[in-house]
Formats: C-alpha cells, sequence, structure tokens
C-alpha cells in the first residue's frame, strides 16, 4: 500500500542526493510531448531513487543482500556506498563484465552464482540470513516503489500536469510510485508499457488478477519479468489505465530516435514508452513519457542499431 | 567588439525560445566538473543561440543566406522558421543526405553546390545580392558571438563561477561570447580546445597575430577552420588563456565516456572539451566544460567507436 505521501516522503530524501533530471521537449517528436530523461539518472537509470529511499531507511551501516544482473545491482551499490551500508550483490558469472566492474567500482561486494543451477531468490535469503543482511528487492516494496515514484512527481512539478503518462512496466515498481502521486495531482490517464513478447502485465489487467507468464525473450532486459509484483500490483492495478505493448523493432526505431533527435542514449528497456508514443499506440492531448534508463554498452548499442 | 552586456541582452532574446540546457555532473568524472550540454540544445548544438540572436535583429519576413554543411544549416533554417524568415542555404552537393533533409525539415530553400569547383563564399555573396538577403556568418560577427555566450552565461548562473571554463575552438564565435561574460563573472582562466590536427588558434596565440593554415584533417568535422574570425580574435586574444590541443583518438575516447556513463551523444567537435579534461591537458579547482553538439548520424558513430 503506497499512496502520494510516501512519493512526497521519498522525494524530501532524495532532494539533493538524487540528479533532478531535466524535462526534455523535441519539436520533432511533437508539441506537449514531455520527456523524464531517468537515463541521466545517477547510476544510469531510475534504480537509483527506490534503492536510495530504501537503504536510507535502514540504520548506518546496515549490511544489504539484493540480486540483479543489471540498473538495480548497480543502484543498491551506489545508494549504500553514499550511505554507507555494506551491500552485497548476487550476480549471475556470465553477466557482462563492464557491470561487475560498475557494481564494484561503487564499492560492493559481488558474489557471482550460476543462472542455470541456482536460484537466486533462495541463494540470496540464505546470504541475507548468514549477514544478518536486508534484502533489497528491485522492486516489490513499499519504499522501492515510493522512491521510484518521484521521477513522475518531478515530471508534473517541472512540466504541469500532462493528460496522460506513459511508464515502462517490469515488476511495476516505477509505475506503482509514478501512478500514486499522477493520479493525485490530476493527470487523467497512466499508460503502462511493456514488451510484446512478455505481457503479464497485460494479461493480468485482462484476468482481473496476477497471471504468471515464461520469462520473455526481448532485447528490453529491464522488463524480463514474469510476473507483476504483490505490492506493485495492489497500487498499479487500482490506478493504472491501461496496459500497451511494443516490440522489439519499435525499441529500436525509438532508440535511434533518441539518439539522432535527441541526442540521448537510451537503453532498450528505456525506450518502450517513447516507442509506444512514436508508434501512435498511445495518444493523448498532453503526454508525459518516462524513459527510465540507459545503460546500453556502445558495442551492444552498435548492434541493435545497425541492422 | 563584444562585451558582457552584449552576452545579457541575447539571453533576453532567446528566453523561452532556446532551450536552457542542464547542468550534468558525473561522479565519475569528478568532483567540481559540470558540463553545459548544447547537444541538447534545439538542431542539437549551440549554434540555435547565435542564429536566433542574429536573424531577431533583422526585419520580420528577411531574406538570409548561409552557408554550412553542418550544424550552423540547421540552426538558421530552425531560427528562420521560428522568426518569419526566408532562409536560402547553400550546402554541398555531396552532403549527407540526412543533413539536407533536416535543414529542408526545417523549411529552408536549399541550394547545392560542388565544393571542388566553387567558392561557396562567393556564391553566397552573389546569392545574398540576387535575393536582397542579408548573409548570417557561422561565427564572425558580433551578435553570433553574444548569442553563443549565453550558453556560458546559463552555465555560471545554474552551476555557480567555476575556476576554469573549457570551451571547443573552430571559428571562435562560441569561444568569444563566453570568455565575453565568464571573466566578467569571475571565471578566473578560459581555455580553448580544439584539434591536433587543427591548431590555428594555438599557432594564433603563439604569433600574437592571426595566422591561417590549410584546412585540417580531423574527425572534428565542426572545428575544420583554418583561421581565427577577425570579429572572435578580438574579443578572444584578450580573454582567452590558452588554447590547448587534443587528438581525434583523444575525441572518439570522450565520445565513448560520454556514451556509456553521461548516457549523451556527443559529435567529434563537441566532445574536445572533455576529452581535454578526462586526458589532464586541462586542470582546476572546479571546471565547466561546454559540450557543443551532437550531430553525429548513428551509423557514423558506430563506426568511430567501434575501431
Amino acid at each position: 500500500m503506497i499512496g502520494p505521501d510516501d512519493v512526497r516522503a521519498a522525494a524530501r530524501v532524495l532532494d539533493g542526493v538524487a540528479h533532478r533530471t531535466p524535462v526534455i521537449r523535441s519539436r520533432t517528436l511533437g508539441d506537449g510531448i514531455v520527456l523524464k530523461p531517468e537515463n541521466l539518472q545517477r547510476g544510469g537509470a531510475f534504480k537509483f531513487r527506490g534503492a536510495y529511499n530504501k537503504i536510507s531507511s535502514l540504520p548506518h551501516g546496515a549490511r544489504v543482500v539484493a540480486f540483479s544482473s543489471g540498473n538495480h545491482a548497480q543502484a543498491v551499490a551506489l545508494a549504500s556506498s553514499l550511505l554507507g551500508a555494506q551491500a552485497t550483490i548476487l550476480m549471475p558469472e556470465d553477466a557482462p563484465e563492464s557491470k561487475l566492474a560498475a557494481t564494484r567500482g561503487y564499492g560492493a561486494d559481488v558474489v557471482l552464482y550460476d543462472r542455470y543451477t541456482g536460484d537466486r531468490e533462495t541463494i540470496a535469503a540464505r546470504m541475507a540470513e548468514e549477514l544478518s543482511a536486508e534484502i533489497v528487492p528491485p522492486y516489490d516494496d513499499p519504499l522501492i516503489a515510493a522512491g521510484q515514484g518521484t521521477a513522475a512527481l518531478e515530471l508534473l512539478e517541472d512540466a504541469g500536469v500532462v493528460d496522460t503518462l506513459v511508464v515502462p512496466v517490469g515488476g511495476g515498481g516505477l509505475i506503482a510510485g509514478c501512478a500514486a502521486i499522477a493520479k493525485e495531482l490530476g493527470v487523467r490517464r497512466v499508460v503502462g508499457v511493456e514488451p510484446e513478447a512478455g505481457n503479464d502485465w497485460q494479461q493480468s489487467f485482462a484476468a482481473g488478477e496476477i497471471v504468471a507468464i515464461d520469462v520473455p525473450r526481448t532485447i528490453a532486459d529491464g522488463l524480463q519479468t514474469h510476473a507483476p509484483g504483490v505490492v506493485t500490483w495492489e497500487v498499479a492495478s487500482r490506478l493504472v489505465d491501461e496496459i500497451v505493448t511494443v516490440t522489439d523493432e519499435q525499441m529500436v526505431e525509438a532508440m535511434r530516435f533518441a539518439f539522432e533527435r535527441l541526442k540521448l542514449v537510451i537503453e532498450p528497456s528505456g525506450a518502450v514508452g517513447l516507442a509506444a508514443v512514436r508508434e501512435g499506440i498511445v495518444e493523448g492531448a498532453s503526454i508525459g513519457i518516462v524513459i527510465s534508463g540507459g545503460n546500453v554498452a556502445a558495442d551492444r548499442f552498435a548492434d541493435l542499431i545497425g541492422s
């Protein structure tokens, strides 16, 4: 259960710590469309907001454990280093060397596991118990979701209230927090966007309850969740108006547009909202789009764009 | 002759028209280093500032002529469309199709010439006479330089006064305007950065007068000038403290860093200041870096980075 006051409280915690990312407009994209580029956030993604908000609630010097191959790992490592927490991050042994290095670079201990033989949640739970550590989950937590919602709060404060807010959906932490504050501030419609290959949220909305799917095959590695979270579903199922999907090709096209016209580097998961608007899948009198992150290596970017 | 009040006047002209680009900080880059990312400016480069400031001084409906294969062409076309001016842009017939299309997309007439047989300044002068049009020069003009200086004014207002300001140098419009306001506001040192292959400014500083060189071979296509401008030299020779150079390889390394860590797309010319600071060529207690532009096609970027 989170509400707008939880997001406002998180904003106070993050003030002066998280970057207040700018509002970006582009005539080419269209009048009335504003972007919140969280790829410019510390750690390269919105994930820093929730991680910092969560870890700041723990005693100084606390031990934390997180499992992630992506943006959440770096966010927990960075937030921990700023807050004096001891972070141990469980990462798959075949994670890109750049991500391992970035996570260690923030001062975290990295523990590797074999993603084909080990279950990361079980391993993380055992590690947390052995270390007397708190698990910082990637999304299914009220303080995490409230922290992520500050992205929408800033957007609406800086650009004014929009008619439609468009948000990527993976585990649902970002959209739950954003919807909680956006609806309070008068946004008419909140739309979630997920990969066509992994529409667990769309299926869950249709069923009226959480539906789990196989882990989807998509280039949007940040959105490869197989089911909505429990905390995030409780909020989003009440406040989110619609879930739409985009294809991998549409994400790549949006990444190219962002590169060439906006001069912004966006990872596939971060591009889904922009793709949905560019393709006319989402329309509105005025639209705010949350760009969730930009952590994609230059070589992989070139591979994706160069097709 | 331009001074700080000319830059302040330009800032009033540009208020609400140019993007007030954000200030970007990065812990990886270093504490005390702030970036002014003019790649996020309208048209993808700082050039819009000067072009708009210049064209707004002309009567409504005026005809303007500009010659450019790059950012200045798009800046003049865009500023003209906003101000109701009639723009004709002289571009080389082998200019990239994307740049021709972008310039036409802003509503300008494009006239092509053969860069191997025609002299663009002569052709432009003849066109301007035939059309009773005003030439909007790329840099050697007080209103152009004053407009470019608003980038530094905003940076120093938003980030506070820095010890050292680092600015790319091609024709000198950007650094002349930036130095005029920066020195007034208390910046101790203004450093210009140009390609090692084309150090016309460095040679001019050493000689104490304008020195012309052959058009340099460098990936920094925006900095391929062969001599300082007359107006810009008058200002910069008095106010700029030092000119340093970077290699093409150092620019590429800075472009990669900006892509992977800052999530910003920077063209080679735009990366020279970042390169100089990253390589330790410029140091300072606090440093402001103007990133001049980001107009580089995704394919060319991949070619440059992928080496």
